[in-house]
């Protein structure tokens, strides 16, 4: 899970504070970590400033506005703890034999150790655990050729899932794998080219959006323009990942052409179809998560919406430590029922998904404290029963409350009176792409190439 | 703009940690300092802990895990900036010949410097400029009393408002003003009493809502139990804080008996009955603000809700320095419409107050710049257009847009199509408490004894 | 332990700068805290700054270069550690009826207690644990007198050790108990007036010494000029700090006229001639603070210096945890011996004093591992038997190893083949002031007023 | 300018603490940065931690007490500033195909980019900046062969100088170039075995000194016990660095069996015979550098030392900031004369050398401002007229003083009475070792092999 960012601006104007406003746009795809790479214009080496935490702990945003780079890329991501953490931290940097480069990557290389044991054999030193110092590294032993034909030699031997950000000297560089896994849209605003994970980004520097990055497509941006180039790669089919609509994205993104905020009220408006609860006195969300298909839900269903639910608006910008009481309390430090709502009503409260099914279990026996007489859970997805391998840090199978469970079993250890998923089907036609557009591998199974890694001929 | 918390186990169990997560429950109260006093068990002698900032930020959590204290009370503020900032963090505490006292406050006292003065010529040293320190010196004064007795005779002095939180020595005392201006309620959990400013801190500790602190009511919670006593000063009338409901407390709490949600869902559906919208396609409301009214005013309107703009939920948890070019942003920054939902329609955009009204001016030249045909401002109150000297920092009245405009000149100023405000009637009936028992002081410009501060005779 | 440093200028140059430098210069009076503070010259009010550690932690230099103000006063001390630690930093102040006060103290006031409860009973409240908070209490509870009249009332007050930088609003005033325990100098550059704990001060800022301020005296700095006045208390006689020349002041100081350099070299002087060592191969230092007195030893008695001990230049810029490791390697962590100087040799080691015997036991063994033949200790000062009651924090009894045991058995618990102090006698006349002046109640026991705490009338 | 330090301890003790400690005792060769690498007992993978500043700002004694490692290296130096300061910290650090290895160097590589760019040709990234990463990179193209045999092909390759503690795996290798230019010393106390840049860092961990690495010489020590191997280079003459006795090493190392603090004693006596300065009243030294050589002066001519002036012993623990009050006040804030000693008097100065001029300029005219009669200086070492290209950051040609005046002007430059050097013969004499085994670059301009950089055959 992760955000990029870039920026080119052919007049001259420093690029770097719109980075910094693009990447906080983007927090909500990473919060553990978060870096922004430029060149400096004369010494044409790569400088970089990165942090962990989130967006404004992580980076200076005064020291950002003090310095100018017409060309820029930045990074959010969830990173791995512990000693070694920072030079996992995006972009990865490198002033190589035939100049600079740095990489912001969303996605998960999925034949990265082989090539990876490929390259150490020949001597090639990593500083990282990334999948992503992988693509550096392939660059690197193409020296010969210019940067932007290692580059595509690079990305053309490379499976699984890649949004890039790219700075080649002071050249942008955009690049999709040929799958289309994660969005990347191209925006502008007057001379000003921009490259984000996602339309909300745009909006937050005033620029509009232009397109998608085409599944397959390299768009590089330089004071000559812009232009596309192809990985040479031949997708049998896309793969544009449902969960974005369903959960990642924000509401406010255009997700290769479709609202997320209108994908997720049809959710809502599907599932009170398939699964309706027509004695239910209110329809409500759980907080933030459910909020939208639940209006949509209650809007189609013809019921009362409530924000019955509260949730805490500090809960996130702090962090409570996970001491007994604290552990004790529950979901109380984050949610609250309004209590005059609830209290002798039957309840119908939509959410997004079920993970691991304790929030679930804990808000549902909160809402019965409060007096409410049922509680009805309807989800706006159908049921998580397998790892992503494509960028989206799902737990693992043991983890997955819908992969041990079967539903009947679920509601009665989530507590609710009844529960019910959205189908495939409903999912998909949502969205409105074509069904053959769009990766369901978490909720069906369905992997790239049957999940197998192909490793990688050099 | 505060609020306190306090906690007494008498069977020995530490409370610190509680109050720790209260004071998280009423952050927004106060974001910019946090303290916490307690009476170690054996010395007899008062402790505390401050610092600036967010409750996580000011506050070691781990640190007050590892104390002992039965009793302990915090506070959340609004603080003044600048090298003399700590003194002025919440509670304030001394020692005295008497023993020890701390004292965390709600509200404004509004005969304090007068006091102050006299107590100077008397050879007081006050460090701080706070009028909260008055109440201890008023205390010490009075050395010769017992401290109960002490607190008594200094409340009974004092004019304004103060929703108190007292240590004295291990005692917890809860004190009301005898206006009612600030909320304070009274908790327990079996073996635990507990006071806050709002109920929602109650809930976050799982402690059931025992009743108000009534006006001119000084409970005190010990060993030996829990005793009211009263303030020995007759109020003319109750001024229960109409703001409070408007804005200023959270819409889980419970406020003098009345849910702040269904006071807020009731202020929207009386607006569009009084200042209906028929014409327009979606309502929606100024995100967080606006949203319970706008649901409110939609539904009562048989209209369609829409979460039509998204508010970045990392904003308040960053701090983005005001750079030219974030000027340039705006809103943008905070704010986003959801473009297809708002384009070439006509909104009713609900809001909870207005006050300088640049926020509005920039929302809806953004909302236009996405498409909208028409927009149509709903105030869920009455104009506010005087200055609150009971705690709430309003700004000066040529701040106050409404102030100093009448509605049709603020209506062009902010470039809405229409623009209509609740009326006082309503908002008091919206409440539900006897007219006589509300404070609209900030609307109306009626104070308690004609706005006049009359000193004290000591 | 502390010291105190105060300056003003007339033509308004800011002196904020010079006060720090001043505060460094006395770095080695206190290490634990350090605090500046200055009036305003608009608004009246006293502003602080403090800090705990090292001067160049605890203030912030570019913050105070970029402050105006005409008089500043500042301190360094040692301060007790806990939650309550920077309520007890210097400089205290007060804003109270009259006016602002600030006051810097070094020394400690004996009869601070009985004078506290009295002000207690009185309705003063306290917020520190330091003796000098004392002060500013007594001139409050005069309110009605002149800043300046009630200073002197106060001061008229006070048993025991004080030298005092004092800000009166803007004015400096500096004062010295009428015994004159602790030194103070007054010093000028041009148009600027300094007070200082020591004359290293003075120099470090490009000023002048002028004279000690006298016991008894108040020196009054302000734009009409300088004055003097007397503390109308009568002194029996002087008790100038023999320890201040032996261990505490700077070499580089001066202290009631005589050189603190000179003095050290003619204690070693006289300690050779009392206690000579004529087999001794070499003559050394335990660094750094034998070193004079060795250089005077090794001079007077015709035998070769040597720095054969080397200090660590580090130790004391860092602290060093005491772990396991770090206890059982112990001095070496600070001192190395020249293995080539003290291998087979006969060694004289003058060091100022012994206060627990722990280093110089471990010192002398780290020697004979070295190879060194014998080694004999001198010490330029009497045995040090009883605490210090007036500013300098000796150990209690139990831990002074002189006031546990007799010389002999102290030589052999630190190892020595020889052990001797130097006689009072010697140790007053290598100071050169009059006998009846100096204060030697460390190595006597000869208190003022035999000891006695007299309590207050007010 | 830079330390190292390595430790292994074959029956299983940890060593991390014992490598802070042998740091902290080389903080002189360098302030800026340090860092420790071991290699963790199970995983084999390579860990450190390195922070900038002094050793114990930069890194956690605390949590290297609670690690547990039996080989271990770390290295102090004086680092680039910059954004990308962190990446130069050495140990350099890999993971790389046949295992991890760690690498701490003090010396300069003389032929490193050139081996850079043929090895960034081959596709290598290079992280830093620094020429020991060359050590590493080499060491990776040699994938084939087993770590130390990769490691020797590596050295071998190498032109300049290099003192090195590297971990292979936990094996522990220390090597030094065959030139010798840098210290490197060998220890050891009951199991565990040391490597030092100087022997001072054994005498702080309890350890012998057992003997010097030799010029050219591999020595590894692992669970089976110590060997030393060579480096097939064969030196023409060996080229230890005279600046380590003249200034660099501490007075308590031996280096290449040389007392360090003798041959400064020597340095002086020598300098009195050839630069006598009869009318002296004093001979004194520049604190701290021309203490010992002022020691040995003074003996030999049989004239008073003194120690009069004084160094302030808090500098270079606390950074004062180069504001324009601080620039006026020079040298005072450094350095205070005794001035009772100095008045009226004729001075003999000793230091060690003269860089570029100004300190001595400033501590001249602040000697005379306090009276002194006559200032002669005596610098024992040959004027400095080169840079070196061995290990020691000395200045370009233009700064140095001595690199553009002749004596003469410099003596009136600086403002002294008369100006001595001492000679190149006395300088190599004072050492002992044979003239041809030492490096005089710096004085003389006779580099290795005349200065050139020969480059690399891979």
């Amino acid at each position: 899970m992760a955000g990029v960012f870039g920026a080119f601006c052919k007049n001259g104007h420093s690029v770097l504070e719109d980075v910094y406003l693009g990447l906080y746009a983007l927090q909500h795809r990473g919060q553990e970590s978060a870096g922004i790479a430029w060149n400096s214009n004369e010494g044409g080496e790569v400088n970089s400033v990165k942090g962990m935490g989130l967006v404004h702990i992580a980076l200076d945003q005064k020291y950002l506005a003090g310095l100018r780079a017409n060309s820029a890329i930045g990074h959010v991501r969830y990173s791995a703890a512990g000693p070694s953490g920072l030079a996992n931290v995006h972009p990865i940097t490198a002033n190589y034999s035939m100049g600079s480069v740095a990489v912001a990557h969303n996605g998960n290389i999925t034949n990265a150790m082989g090539i990876r044991h490929m390259l150490e054999s020949r001597g090639a030193i990593f500083q990282s655990t990334t999948d992503t110092e992988t693509i550096i590294h392939l660059m690197a032993h193409q020296s010969h050729k210019p940067p932007l034909d290692a580059l595509v030699d690079a990305l053309r031997r490379l499976k699984g899932a890649y949004s890039l950000a790219v700075l080649l000297g002071n050249r942008l560089v955009a690049a999709r794998d040929p799958w289309g896994f994660r969005p990347l849209v191209l925006g502008r605003r007057e001379d000003t080219f921009y490259v984000a994970s996602e339309s909300c980004a745009l909006d937050i520097v005033g620029a509009s959006l232009v397109r998608d990055v085409k599944p397959g497509e390299i768009i590089v941006i330089d004071e000559a323009g812009i232009k596309s180039i192809r990985i040479p790669v031949e997708a049998s089919r896309l793969y544009s990942c449902a969960f974005e609509y369903v959960y990642f994205a924000r509401p406010d993104s255009v997700v290769d052409g479709k609202s997320v905020y209108e994908v997720r009220k049809t959710l809502g408006c599907k599932l009170s179809a398939s699964a309706p609860c027509p004695t239910a006195d209110i329809v409500t969300g759980m907080p933030d998560s459910g909020t939208i298909a639940a209006i949509g839900y209650a809007g189609c269903a013809g019921q009362r919406y409530e924000a019955a639910i509260v949730r805490n608006r500090f809960v996130g910008r702090t962090f409570i430590q996970p001491t007994q009481r604290v552990r004790a309390l529950g979901v109380k430090i984050k949610l609250n029922p309004i209590k005059k709502l609830v209290a002798g009503k039957e309840l119908a409260v939509v959410d997004d998904s079920i993970v691991r099914g304790t929030t679930a279990e804990r808000a549902i026996s909160m809402i019965r404290q409060d007096g409410a007489a049922r509680v009805h859970i309807r989800i706006a997805s159908p049921p998580v029963r397998f790892p992503c391998y494509y960028g989206i840090d799902m737990l693992s199978c043991e983890e997955l409350a819908a992969a041990k469970l079967d539903i009947d079993t679920l509601r009665a250890t989530v507590g609710a009176d009844s529960l019910h998923y959205l189908g495939i089907e409903d999912l998909v036609s949502s969205i409105g792409l074509p069904p053959s557009d769009i990766c369901t591998a978490c909720f069906s199974g369905e992997y790239l190439d049957g999940g197998e890694d192909n490793g990688v001929d050099l």
